[in-house]
């Protein structure tokens, strides 16, 4: 991991991760490229310079070991480490996430529920109790850490997201609709709902005039 | 908009209508690329090629005018179109959907929910009923149906999603964890979260390497 790759190759990873674990549950033991290219929709040489960015994998005339692949792409992924999360905002969205079984199997463990509405306050989801905000910084400073996912609104997520920070959280999961602005020793990853809706309708638009248009 | 503009353009409009948004709310009226451009953390030459796709709408040594480029890009978006949407699976992702109202102002409207779960007949968010997913033939027969967004588990999204098409909905908000196999007329947005957190572990383990590495 000594050279940098494009954040294109590895928006891709985490597809071949779901891809590898599919095949896994199904049994199957290893994969040529060109199968896994035909099963993907991507091209096989793709496939090979993608997995080439991290030394390969693969052997000629023998194809992938699936099981090896999929721990190998699960390394660089990062998720041989445990992840504690932490989740500001115990509305709907917070709530989906620390309801999502799944990010446990991949080491992602929500440890902590944040809100700001008292009303919350005792109620808990899978386990975990609904602190209130006021806590937060007693509860960093007490726990390990290593990602906040903020789905509150945005009007309070630039300061709260500045407090993580002071507090030594370096990694957001950010889905408030604005742009963080935060020292850049901090990771951030951004889901906004918002833009991926006006993508979707910016393609219904375009399909709709190209269908006219014919 | 004849000519093919490259998705990762398309995914940066949001952005720009986003922070065109802003400026508008404070009153901002005109706007030189190089002022946009700091404040997005953008270069003025990927904003002026960016906007030159869709006709350029910058005048030299003028800048843009905030609200018209706000509206066009708006257009662009299709947000002059009023988009109903329905959301398959009530669960707390589902609510939350339903919940946004900023969709609202977009012109995105949620007009119906749906779920297996009979527990929740009955119920309503934001006024909006949850049917049962036994009455969504019905509904899309007797409703214009835009978009349909499914937040349920990746087990039954495929079979939905191919009842959704045959029904005429062509356009998909998946925040199933799968990659759906659609007819090449129907338009897919994915929102795979667990992709989403991959993506940020991959980068927080880079960071911590190479912090490592100094």
């Amino acid at each position: 991991m000594s050279k940098e790759i494009s954040q294109a190759v590895i928006r891709r990873m985490p597809r071949y991760y779901r891809y590898l674990g599919e095949l896994l549950d199904v049994g199957v033991e290893r994969i040529s490229s060109n199968e896994l290219s035909s099963k993907m929709k991507v091209t096989a040489s793709q496939i090979r310079q993608d997995l080439n960015n991290f030394g390969g994998f693969g052997q000629q005339g023998y194809g992938y070991n699936v099981k090896y692949l999929y721990e190998e792409i699960g390394k660089i992924l990062g998720l041989d480490h445990q992840h504690n999360i932490i989740v500001i905002g115990a509305g709907n969205l917070g709530q989906a996430l620390a309801n999502y079984v799944k990010f446990e199997k991949r080491g992602f463990m929500i440890t902590g529920l944040f809100d700001v509405n008292p009303a919350l306050l005792g109620l808990s989801v899978r386990g975990i109790e609904i602190r209130l905000l006021d806590e937060l910084e007693e509860f960093v400073r007490n726990n390990k850490v290593d990602i906040a996912a903020l789905t509150m609104p945005k009007e309070r997520a630039e300061e709260v997201a500045n407090q993580l920070v002071g507090l030594g959280v370096n990694a957001i999961w950010n889905f408030a609709h604005l742009d963080l602005e935060l020292p850049e020793h901090v990771v951030v990853e951004n889901v906004h709902l918002s833009d991926s809706l006006m993508q979707l309708s910016y393609n219904i638009v375009k399909k709709e005039y190209n269908a006219e248009k014919k």
